[in-house]
């Protein structure tokens, strides 16, 4: 076990102001601005990356969509009211084995999906999180209504989310299986991290964190506890290691990013009550990251090309996504 | 106008079979392929595509997935039963305005989408097309059922779709703002395109075809006609040329990749009838070309890294996809 | 032509401020009432509903929920958001026949349904229209969220929508094959129908109103201006005359009760601002009224067993429905 | 406990054949017949049943549709593929509150519904199970294609669910609070039970079966177990019984009518692959009987009006219903 490393200091609602107001970012890149962090990505970071392709091989970072998703479980906390896709024929090869479609002179299948933004491998948008009545950059979160989001729409970045993408190992680091709910990764630790594993988050990287959770459960065959539930994650303090480090955006393989259970009875997710409407900055969960750090033990090489491509849904506020790292 | 280009011989079920014989690609990868072309890909096609990443800069080729989508508009043809995706919010920031979030101690929005997987810019994935009763590689066609397809699904390709991507674009090569509904790009086209261009294509590449029609809707603001209509588009012959290119995988910027009417009543979608199940050949149609090729026009570069992750829905036969072009 | 009936008086925002006053029902069944005027309903006019049943005939006032129905089509004003029926199968007899079922053991289809619940013929329950910031009974509008209406749920109906039921049949009075858009039924026409149709409304009655509208779209095989369109309705003060005789709802076959274009610009379907949050009145839009209103014809007996069971979605704010007027 | 009266002799494959040949109904209602024993209802029951209107009470059977419904409980049978109603809001109040619909000039909320046609109280049409490749009344089973049911779709029976209802309470009769799994419902029993509440079950009767099950999950607070799982139920020598008492239809509390673990390992739910597509019976699941229970109880009237209509969806194999009982 990894000791004192996963004590983090509890939080009062005057921490989660404080930090809203030493971290807050509106206005860093215009008024009109609807993309956060992932402006810091320049055009000489998407060459630079594209460069650290050396081997031609690319690895998924999706779990697959399915009804066997991590939706669903049983939890002791209240529900998040997301569940597994649900994937639905609108033509079979069994209407085609059987003459049905011949009147349309071609055999043919077609389907459909009905699934929550948020359900598996996805970003959280700039319109997920509000702060009090305001979202990123400042705008009313009225602007977010039934009819999506009017502004911070995920569509807003279906540009932006290509760049150097770097693997933090933690329980390879730590000689474990997987970092244990409760498990907070400090700033502390992302320092040792970039030096165990000779990869230096810059601005603009897109940082995967692995903390190695979702194995375990892929390993429990079980999903009871994980959406929604406890879980190892970043610490509240890591938003001002992000910031200091003007990533372009973040990715767990936890379904919500921080530690849990939170630092604070106050507020639930206070991480997130920052780092998306505070510091603009776009959060990727539930990524599957075992073949991705199986790959970087090998090649000992933990920085590659990242280019996950939201689904630019009009209004949404986050996105499936199937997120590539070539190496 | 173009001419004698866009006449195209008329075909008969005796055509399309002698395709299927001469053309079969069948076994070419083993007997348990699921992905047919798109193993022509290889590590160093890869790390080549990534070195055609020299301005740093990411091209969209999705469009938006919303109401205003290309499904819906009227046809003279029997409906093929896609509709625009459906998004919906599970949370808003009215609600979170309204104060009704606060019990949970943080002020989120979430979403849903409801949408057929080939609504809109979208991958037909190789469970898509059946030739008879088979499907790619010989497989039963029974094997796409109700539950999905249990070969050939969608999310085989996940690790796929990246490679050197080319842009050969009709309308400006010939002069006009758009092909005309009819028009048959031949191989001859195919041929002169690449020569005008200055970009060959070669094995494991993934053909962009532009032909303008996307434009041409979008500045009449309907897309009455588009779905499941008539479109400039391919010529049947171009399988043999694409075989003997050994691409990865074609796209277009129409909704059904050939010309029509098509070059026969015999069968609907002949082109289709052979390049999906007896090829291997996976299709990007309704991709949206008009910024790439501003952006070739200007740069003369016609070739670029491609990143067109499918989202792997288990078991589905086709995919939406935010198509990246990287120059 | 109806001539003046038609004309119907032009209303101001202190118009509709005067009826909120004047017919507001707010505490008349107590402060934590959420059925409105379907408390009217008493034992003994159930008893009485079911006394009309003589000759043993069920008529069904439901359009067939499908693609065909009556959303989507073409409208001059702004969308409301609602599309026909999605009806897909989640196993079928084309799997039966290809074998595909049988390691269940048994041959089986089964099917699902996304449907706005006001896409055909629907309740409008008392959670459908705000009048400010309140609801039905004076609740807080904010009680209806993206979580549903946690207060007049439709789910409450349940056992409510149960009574006798009276057909007016303007067209036919009227020698007309339907109303013409504007056409404004007034209170005078009501009086004059009931007389007519030998069917005086009394209290608990449930109201059926035909106007032909859709029997006018069915022969014109479009529903291009149906849905949030121009149509023939009830006028504005027909809302005293529905509160003095105490019905305990309405139905029309048009799909929002009243007269279009609306007696003002100053609110957008005003009659609703006071019949649903004030009167406490469920609504129910696009009821098929031709097959009843020719069997009334027949038999001259206008009124009728009614039972339109609400599917008890709990939080809806409306429901699919088939009503069924039994004789 | 009931003692012998749970054995059910086992089942073989001969047994289920000789069931189809014995009890046949193909034909009786025309070679175009397409609602089976619904038939039996002629217009002299219903007004029969409208007479047993007696005290003006309305009571219904239909279990709320919301995310606690019976569906995706844990079941160590292989899952159905159901799941609960998913609702969502298309407009809220908090929307209203938040003045974001004030553009339209209305305040008003609309929602949607996703959901399986079986998910909850419902009725199984005789589209939804096969016997070979056949259906009810010998139609080829391809009639049900992922468009639907070509044949045999619920909205056939858009006005036939109307009639005289029995309710045999087997808990009450034996002195349970509920049936055990695996609890058979004779011949015997049934007979036993028309004698017990002086219910004599006749021609054209829409017969509700009691089990309790229900409610025991329902005091339980868990589903586990329910859909798909085992249950008390009819025994597959009631075919007879109801084949001859010429039932319109029949309705249970259970997740499928009859007993499980099935008489036989060779069929799975033998009592269906006749029921529905040899007689011709209409099947409603789920059924919320405890209430009328309570009410048959206490006035000793086990006979009341039954109205029950399906939602008229084109095609669909089954409905959710709002099954209402009228004393």
């Amino acid at each position: 076990m990894a000791g004192s490393e996963q004590a983090a200091p509890r939080l009062t609602m005057n921490d989660i102001r404080a930090a809203a107001e030493r971290l807050k970012n509106w206005g860093r890149w215009g008024a009109g601005d609807e993309i956060g962090t992932l402006n810091y990505t320049q055009p000489e970071d998407i060459i630079a990356a594209a460069r650290l392709v050396r081997k031609g091989k690319v690895i998924s970072l999706a779990l697959a969509y399915d009804s066997r998703g991590p939706q669903g479980g049983k939890s002791k906390y209240p529900p998040v009211g997301r569940f597994n896709p649900v994937h639905v024929m609108l033509r079979t090869g069994t209407d085609a084995y059987s003459g049905v479609l011949d009147h349309r002179k071609i055999r043919s299948a077609d389907d459909l999906v009905v699934m929550p933004m948020q359900c598996g491998t996805q970003w959280d948008g700039l319109g997920h999180i509000f702060y009090g009545d305001q979202m990123w950059n400042g705008y009313d979160c009225r602007t977010v209504t039934s009819s999506g989001a009017q502004k911070c729409g995920i569509e807003k970045t279906k540009e932006k989310l290509v760049g150097r993408g770097v693997l933090l190992d933690f329980p390879r680091m730590l000689g474990l299986e997987f970092l244990p709910d409760g498990f907070a990764i400090t700033n502390d630790l992302l320092d040792r991290a970039e030096r165990h594993f000779g990869a230096e988050v810059r601005r603009s990287d897109f940082l995967l964190v692995r903390t190695g959770q979702m194995e375990a459960m892929l390993a429990a065959e079980t999903w009871d506890g994980y959406s929604g539930g406890d879980a190892p994650g970043l610490a509240f303090e890591t938003l001002d290691w992000l910031h200091e480090k003007q990533v372009a955006a973040i990715a767990t393989d936890t379904w919500g990013a921080e530690v849990r259970p939170n630092q604070t009875d106050e507020a639930n997710q206070p991480w997130h009550w920052i780092s998306i409407p505070i510091i603009g900055l776009t959060v990727g969960e539930i990524f599957y990251l075992a073949e991705l750090a199986r790959d970087c033990a090998e090649d000992k090489r933990y920085e590659f090309m990242f280019v996950a491509p939201s689904l630019p849904v009009t209004g949404a506020v986050g996105s499936p996504v199937n997120p590539l790292a070539i190496k």
